[in-house]
């Protein structure tokens, strides 16, 4: 039946018209995988360019009938695999569902399709003086399906939350092609079971969603600043991030960069940085007038204490841009090292300087040069493994250091992936975290909304 | 076999000791129902006081292989019907898992147990420098436990969030008797399904919740300050709330307390407010130093605009308290009146106006007396519809009222249940709201977890 069906993707392209259904062998190779080429994938047998929910309804009940497996895609800047195509899947792309349909000023909140690009909404609704804070790295290139479907995090999630904290509302697109409203446009609401909160983070396993509510707040009232310190080494800095958060202070964003990506930086762009610095520390503060000036002292003083030094502050957004600079830069110029094999793993905030100490253990140990970007203020680290091209033994080596960092994250208490997925690439993982009772869990809750697996089977559990 | 098991609550007994299953007829009554005294309900079979973990999971299996029903309760104060319990049902009360577990100042969480009294557990952080914000008007005398199963709101959730944006991780005994740890203690993660978010607002009917890890805020960093003023009518009070939501202020709490309130306040206390006021509209500010009285002077300035008069503020503690008193004691002065049939649903913040002109026309209609408390500032509103001792007709016209209220806040694009919960009051106006499609994926997720109905069947959804 299967093979029938893959010949018949004709009988797909006769239901949605030809311009939206891709077959010829480069495009189905172009969407292929997402941005975790480390996963395993297989090219898929159709990628449907879906215009509307009603074509994504006529996709999934055309695979559903014919056994086929559906993948949806946002922008496939996905690092975990959770868009990888598999043996007898079709690919339904959101990409070009991309208009913000609403934003409405007196209830803050925004009604867009999935494939909005994620700066491209917050640009929408800062025209209205509104404000979306989720800011995943990928905030340029990513869509907020693909958000919405991953549970995207960013640098403001510290202090402002994730995803899943500004969701108010899907449309979703179940496994029998049915379409439900979930959740509310309203503050508040307790009605029925949260399967608004459910779907954020599924990977697309348990539906498609269609349109997203999103909660936004006032862009004005607040007051950017930056703090920033350089610090001799990693731990040092992982100790000040431990005593922002004993201090009792919630910066808007808390980030370290460590020597290897401050020179891969530095050799790119030539910004003169100090020969001789090891890892930055970087923070913002946003509350109001005196009393955020008083907390950004506070900050620029516990960086000090803990042997930070050229401790440097700034209020204008100029020097804001600059001073964060190394930041933006650090992931795109460590990729001209090598293929980059992110991790994301979240550990408790004390176990901040451990787990960053084991990292250089394992990059030690296996000989790999493992760079550290992290959303510190929330324990979240990207440690970078970069392994050269071509080099297959290197990049089993780098395969085994990731493994060790997973299971070091798990042994200090923390969880294998904070923002960024499952996908495959963290199942073994995931397995390891959750135990076979949850898991079971989550193979009921599968079955129970998507009981022939149609829905991107085998990722996310 | 159930009428058997009835009787053999003797088994029970020895399964846990007598002093921990109450059976006499007088403790049947005392835990038949909850607040919700409209709501149906049947005395149980057997009460079970557990002091653990595993105390929970011996009444569970027992309950269940005996095909009886499992009804938690915290402290029975929902007002919903969560707790009451049913035919062939046991109760199995937390109220004696009391326990703050853990609080953890680095991380800034605590572990508590589900009996725990939402005031204890704020005090217990406090200690420690922290603060849990979730503050339902039953904070002296609800439970976490309690507070997790209904996804509790309260005061200062228009700013700060309700229940469930402060629930990290859960402990959880399902319907088969086996115990999961579901969520994290990392501030961060996305590791599988968000089963924790399934669990609260589930009322109960998904598992039971053993112990609960809560994120926690600093306590300090913030200065109190309120804002008072009185209006003319309740939908000028509205408008004055439209307006503060347009200018993109964020209040930490915004409240009405309309005359019927007022008036039976007074004439309890003899707080000496003036003889003509009609609607009192409370605001709280927090942001700290200069830019929180800059925006405290904002609310002000709009609730003179918008007609209000008297309008006075205050920063001291004990100026706050006072201004608020009227707040605390409206429900119960209320209650003094009669028995309070206690609505609770959420609108769009700039349909307030009109809904609460909508009750009155209810009221009018109905020939009954509702008097309003709401959260204003998220659009929660609590009518409370008031029916003289013994008087049947009116009981009656207040359940028609009841009725209106749900429909008209439906028809205004609202939620029937903005913090109390579905529990049975809520049911018919929940069916309606989320449709044929959303329902059976209720009782898909529900069969999933429980597959044999034990765990507080009929309740939620």
């Amino acid at each position: 039946m299967i093979v029938t069906a893959a010949a018949d993707a004709t009988a797909l392209e006769h239901l949605l018209g030809s311009d939206q259904v891709l077959r010829d062998p480069e495009s189905l190779e172009r969407y292929r995988h997402d941005d975790a080429e480390w996963a395993d994938s297989t090219a898929p047998l159709a990628v449907v360019l879906a215009r509307c929910t009603d074509d994504v309804v006529t996709a999934v009940r055309w695979a559903a009938a014919a056994g086929l497996r559906v993948v949806p895609r946002g922008a496939g800047t996905g690092l975990s695999g959770g868009a990888n195509a598999m043996a007898d899947s079709i690919v339904v792309s959101l990409e070009r569902m991309n208009r913000v349909l609403e934003v409405n000023t007196d209830e803050r909140y925004a009604v867009t399709e999935p494939g909005v690009i994620n700066d491209a909404l917050r640009a929408a609704v800062a025209e209205h003086g509104l404000w979306y804070p989720p800011d995943p790295a990928s905030s340029a290139i990513s869509t907020i399906g693909g958000n919405v479907a991953t549970n995207a995090g960013g640098i403001c999630c510290v202090k402002y939350g994730v995803t899943r904290d500004y969701v108010l509302g899907l449309t979703v697109v179940l496994a029998d092609g049915s379409v439900v409203e979930l959740g509310r446009r309203t503050a508040k609401g307790v009605a029925g079971y949260d399967l608004t909160a459910l779907m954020v983070g599924s990977e697309g396993t348990l539906g498609i969603v269609v349109s997203v509510t999103v909660k936004l707040l006032p862009l004005a009232g607040r007051d950017e600043r930056a703090v920033i310190g350089y610090f001799p080494s990693l731990t040092a800095a992982g100790d000040a991030v431990a005593a922002i958060s004993r201090a009792g202070i919630i910066p808007a964003a808390l980030e370290i960069v460590d020597r290897t990506c401050l020179r891969a930086v530095d050799d790119w762009m030539h910004l003169g940085l100090p020969a001789d610095v090891d890892t930055l520390l970087l923070a913002r503060v946003d509350e109001r007038g005196a009393a955020g000036d008083e907390i950004a002292g506070h900050v620029a003083d516990v960086f000090t204490e803990a042997g930070g030094t050229d401790v440097e502050r700034a209020t204008d957004p100029e020097d804001i841009d600059r001073l964060f600079l190394a930041r933006r830069l650090a992931y795109p110029a460590l990729e001209r090292l090598g293929p980059v094999l992110t991790e994301d793993i979240c550990v408790p905030r004390s176990a901040v300087p451990e787990m960053l100490r084991r990292i250089q253990v394992t990059a030690d140990a296996q000989d790999v040069t493992i760079a550290n970007i992290a959303h510190a203020g929330d324990g979240n680290l990207h440690p970078l493994i970069i392994a050269p091209e071509g080099d297959d033994a290197a990049k089993a080596r780098a395969k085994t250091a990731f493994d060790q960092i997973v299971a070091d994250c798990l042994a200090l208490g923390g969880t294998v992936t904070g923002e960024h997925g499952v996908g495959l690439l963290k199942l073994p993982g995931l397995r390891v975290e959750l135990g076979d009772r949850v898991l079971a869990m989550h193979r009921s809750v599968k079955h129970a909304l998507d009981p022939a697996g149609t829905l991107n089977p085998g990722k996310a559990f």
